[in-house]
């Protein structure tokens, strides 16, 4: 493509864009394709000759844009919503040309030091202390394993030479988090070699949240059971409910058993920026490591996750490794990024959430997060005062669960639970609004998670008017 | 940044990257600034509030750009080199701003079937059978970790469950690769739990590829001595040679031995859409799973790698795991992306590949890749014809690996190393080429890797009389 037919398109592109940014509501937020339109509609095989760009995006909108599901849509608020906000989506855009490798400092010192200044930005701004040195992940998942990684360092002697099979110095190992932790801690233990059941999913109490007395408990009878804890990973906003689990008397426990503690706030975290929310990564302070997501809630592009850590000594004891084609001069004069990971190859990723930080500047982003939490607050005393709808856990962000159960009905329990997924599926219908679930205390529960940029009372109220509405459609269970 | 202001700046940053592409070798490939440079060019917090875009990119012309490797500059001839080819940099701006997970298949149909619709496209390219299912990864690191993951959960039983700890069942374990291959599978085997001494450096032969009698001789040894051999993992096109590793032969060991045969083909693997070049994936049909690297050689906008596996459901068995929050209706009749893999969150990344494949046409891929191998022959010629030049390795694809040797001169072996640092030293501070180097057989090694779109015969000879002036320069070593 020469640089007239690059500009070409990508004016075009930019336009698209841009029409996209303002309407993406125009399209069904959820897709209506079904399985296989897609792969149907398109050749089996790679062209020989080439396609004028005109055609790949026709392409583009006839195939491809029915198969999207409108993440960067305002009526989106299923699992967490999230956004492609215009200054990151500019700034991807300008990434994707540097096409920089941060393995090393000197095959990319723009990335390397503006990953450490941005980070450092956003640290302060949750309110993070100096003693954390930051690293970006592609997602929490990665984020996770490297913390457990490291955990793994700390506590069991020799691991990163020999490993845990068949040796009969190392016991089984224990890392606990609660029963609302995210399926990545359990993917974590299972890629490390932990297995499974290593996993403790320590119960929570009524909001939730991790019971710190169950915790103990089970540590105590691992210890008894000659099983080696190694980590706590406490969670800021778990995925169904955004409880909070006490981190502060998790730390407390983790001092007096000496296990890592990795806080996983990777949708809560960015609250504490907040002042009415600082108190979220209280006792944060004291974690091992812990992990943000900018591409959650501060409306980053996916992927950029923000990885904080007290002793990044233990992660690099873990990874470093400096292969003959890969050292340099100034090695002991900088920060190489490849010593603080599996992934050597590694985007300029953090020029995105830089470009961000600085368009909005934090005051708006305060703002939009606090405009969120309320939406989120107004839904909730709706719900509350609705006598057909039932709210089944607090909502200390801006993710609201509950389900419909119509009063003087005398449903069972599995026929509250179908009617309100057929409830979700009419919603979901309406092309408007996208909605996903959970199950609480054995109860199907309803999300709504607010977190878009352009989300605002008018699709929130659209939203409970769906739900008023399609609940009309069902008259059985 | 209401539409208009996008439309303006996204019209503005066209423009730059269109310069950029045609002109990135008007900047230093290497860059010239030195530690904390940026970091201390920049304010240690975030701004308050909201800054002019134009203002955000004079910053990063002014601040950033000095401190950019140009890694899309025709002279980078460093480790590998790579390109963000125009249509890839296109495709990488739709793709931030439609902001897709393809965690599920619902929540990005489109993602979820163009993954397989491409995959499909570059398996046939590159002649693997249709026995492979592929998926997209980050990385190769990434990927040939979790090709190990597979390979642990085949050999090991209950270990996604009871991992490798305190189980007196499990014995060491042992995976198998040659001490020409990357560093990535050290950081895997040591993530995953098999700890360092479990993988096996098989030595090479004077051409660099792994010695097949070795392996067996080794394999055998680690059985007697109760060693669990699980993988073996050769190279089509090691990092610092290229060299290629006999699949064939190693894959009737890993046949008579049930071991899984991993093929890391991240570089060299493109080249097999080449007539020529087909051979070098002769055996890989047989192999268990192969990454290849689009991301590499098939001008790709870094990241983008692509992992095929004839036994998914290995991965599978290993990694899925659907939490209440993610289970779907149409859970049966569709893949999830997110049962391949620990990442659950995942960038809609073929859509690049995609735009690439139609927009170059695979003819033209085809010859831009022998165009490149054409020009590293040339240069192995012109260094084999001089007599102060020795070639230290053959070459395969489009790397070449010499030295400096002056004819005549008494030098010592770690006099000619010296000299050879800073013969790349000088080259490298010319600001038009920027080369890497390694180490063979004790011997510093300089290494040429010509694989940029837009490096052509005039940048090879820049290279090369770089070379010749620079060594005037050096009269002692």
């Amino acid at each position: 493509m020469n640089p007239d037919d690059f500009r070409k398109h990508g004016y075009a592109l930019v336009d698209w864009i841009a029409d996209y940014l303002e309407h993406s509501d125009k399209y069904p937020v959820l897709s209506r394709v079904r399985p296989r339109d897609i792969v149907n509609a398109l050749p089996p095989e790679a062209p020989e000759d080439p396609e004028p760009f005109e055609q790949i995006m026709r392409d583009f909108e006839r195939v491809l844009v029915p198969g999207l599901t409108h993440w960067n849509h305002p009526g989106f608020m299923a699992y967490f919503a999230i956004t492609g906000s215009a200054p990151g989506v500019l700034a991807d855009f300008l990434s994707a040309a540097l096409n920089q490798q941060a393995m090393l400092w000197r095959t990319s010192p723009a990335a390397t030091e503006l990953e450490e200044v941005t980070l450092g930005w956003l640290r302060k701004l949750i309110g993070l202390p100096g003693t954390f040195e930051g690293v970006v992940y592609d997602t929490a998942s990665i984020a996770t394993m490297h913390a457990l990684v490291a955990a793994r360092e700390a506590a069991v002697a020799d691991v990163r030479a020999k490993g845990l099979a068949g040796r009969s110095d190392v016991p089984a190992v224990a890392v606990y988090c609660s029963d609302q932790t995210h399926s990545s801690i359990d993917k974590a233990v299972i890629a490390i070699g932990l297995g499974h059941q290593s996993l403790r999913k320590i119960p929570t109490d009524r909001d939730f949240r991790m019971r710190v007395d169950a915790l103990e408990a089970q540590i105590a009878r691992d210890r008894a059971d000659g099983v080696l804890p190694i980590a706590v990973v406490p969670t800021v906003g778990t995925t169904s409910t955004t409880s909070i689990d006490p981190v502060p008397a998790v730390a407390d426990v983790c001092a007096r058993e000496r296990l890592w503690m990795h806080v996983d706030a990777a949708y809560g975290g960015v609250a504490a920026m907040l002042p009415s929310h600082a108190h979220v990564l209280a006792g944060a302070d004291r974690a091992d490591s812990i992990v943000v997501n900018p591409h959650k809630w501060l409306f980053t592009p996916f992927d950029l996750s923000a990885f904080y850590c007290r002793r990044m000594a233990v992660v690099r004891a873990a990874f470093s490794l400096t292969p003959e084609y890969l050292r340099t001069p100034e090695a002991a004069d900088v920060k190489n990024l490849m010593d603080t990971g599996v992934q050597l190859g590694r985007r300029f990723r953090s020029l995105k959430l830089w470009m961000i930080l600085r368009s909005f500047g934090a005051r708006a982003l305060r703002a939009r997060l606090a405009e969120h939490i309320r939406l989120a607050q107004e839904l909730a005393s709706w719900i509350d005062a609705h006598p057909d709808f039932e709210r089944l856990a607090p909502v200390p962000f801006s993710v609201v669960c509950f389900r419909w159960k119509p009063a003087g009905m005398s449903w069972s329990d599995a026929e509250v639970d179908a009617a309100n997924e057929r409830l979700l599926d009419l919603v979901n219908a309406s092309g408007d609004i996208f909605l996903s679930h959970t199950r609480l205390r054995g109860r199907l529960a309803i999300r709504v998670a607010i977190g878009h940029l352009r989300t605002t009372d008018e699709h929130v109220r659209r939203a409970w008017d769906l739900l008023l509405s399609s609940r009309e459609l069902i008259s059985t269970p």
